[in-house]
């Protein structure tokens, strides 16, 4: 196949490297002019071209841009001229659904939500393996065209992920739950400790794994975190709420001194091993 | 040497390991007498003996135990006959600090941290390399004898770690803030996601390597954690009240839909990328 890639940042990034090592044709698009640079010397793309030739040439183009410019940049391909699959990659999907809900070309843009990443972005951050066993939602199968959706499924099983299908609202509430609210636990972790450890020489002499490991989504990049975030508000505030609550059973057992309740909490927060995907790395 | 190891857990089973692997002789010692068998199958030490004979046979006498415990362990040691140093090497220093601070074999205990761990304990949780190129703490310096330090460094060099030395009630608040603190973070990001997501399926589908990555904690051993934060409650008490505004500042700019917020939060959070040591591993 011809396989366009708009945004050619982590997400896109690594997807196009991903299929040119599948033996895909891949051009590449970006708003930055640098990135694309980047891409091409980093071989992640064959071309960059602009977004209509990636519409009339390419077979299937998938979107790997910030949350909150993806309607847009979804609705220019689907209205320039050409039947190519259009494959969305964001974190957030009802916002997509209800856009498209009525779009003439709806049956040409399958939503999907590969649960992959790292901390790091841009062209840079971009890495082959990527994707390779983790898992892929599919979204509202029944609002896209038979073979736009089966061309997507293709894509992602030669990429080696695992299908999980949802609908978006669904898809919304669970992402919060699951994914959603460990980004904000990690940024907020970051931003305490160096609001209450002035000096940093303590933060660089004390951290150990551990430290590393909690904060390390602490590191990602606003412009794709802040519209996420924004997009599912509701839905995080609710399971906010609930992480606010289980800080002030921490909070309380602490002040307290009872110890018994802080071995009965941190007893039942280890059940998450038992639920995990054994393979899972970080 | 001969070195002895009370509590033949991951702290103590790691040091055994590592300390044989440099030519030490090593006895260990553990209350539970499973750990003791599983100790010698795996090879941490050559010999399980009794306390007392730790106390005799031995140069220094390591003692890696719940810190609830630690004050009588290191007291046993401290009374029986002999003239071993006693390293002990807990997460919190300012209550075994007090404890001794009149006892008329003070100078014979070194207090200290090595900053490095997993979130699996046990005998089997042992590897040698855990150490290695990690920071430990050295606590009092004051308050031991020269030769009992000096030995103490010794040990730690020869593990390749990089020491940092500090008083005991600074430690207990730099770690609070820096290490105790992000497992609070993780067992209730732990608990957050088993009470709100209760298709336990759903977060085996969508927990992607962020996920794994903050909750990685959250598989930390009760019987070692509730003793270290109960201990420590007073500093984490007030770097919790740090992390619960941050959360609510999160939380007022999801709900006010103030997306230049979250981006300005985020951005901050990211600064903890240039605090942290480059190399550090999770």
């Amino acid at each position: 196949m011809t396989i366009g890639v708009v945004g050619l940042g982590l997400i896109g990034g690594s997807l196009a490297l991903a299929l040119r090592a599948g033996g895909h044709v891949v051009l590449g698009a970006d708003q930055s002019g640098d990135h694309e640079r980047e891409a091409l010397d980093r071989g992640l793309v064959e071309e960059c071209v602009r977004t209509e030739d990636l519409a009339a040439r390419c077979d299937l183009v998938a979107v790997a841009v910030p949350v909150d410019v993806a309607v847009d940049v979804c609705r220019t391909l689907l209205e320039l001229p050409g039947a190519a699959t259009i494959l969305e990659l964001g974190s957030t999907k009802a916002v997509l659904a209800k856009a498209f809900s009525q779009h003439p070309e709806r049956l040409r843009l399958v939503l999907s939500h590969p649960m992959a990443g790292t901390e790091f972005s841009g062209p840079g951050a971009a890495v082959e393996g990527l994707y390779f066993t983790r898992t892929v939602v599919l979204c509202d199968r029944e609002d896209s065209g038979l073979e736009h959706f089966a061309r997507a499924e293709r894509v992602f099983a030669e990429l080696g992920m695992r299908p999980v299908e949802m609908l978006s609202a669904p898809h919304d509430l669970h992402v919060a739950y699951v994914s959603h609210i460990s980004h904000i636990s990690s940024f907020a972790l970051s931003l305490t400790v160096l609001r209450k450890e002035r000096d940093e020489a303590q933060i660089f002499n004390l951290a150990a794994g551990g430290f590393a490991s909690t904060v390390r989504l602490a590191k990602s990049n606003p412009q794709t975190w802040a519209p996420i975030l924004a997009q599912n508000s509701e839905h995080i505030v609710e399971v906010l709420d609930e992480y606010i609550d289980v800080l002030d059973a921490f909070r309380n057992a602490l002040r307290d001194g009872k110890q018994a309740d802080l071995y009965e909490l941190i007893s039942a927060a280890n059940h998450i091993a038992a639920v995990l995907p054994k393979n899972l790395s970080l």
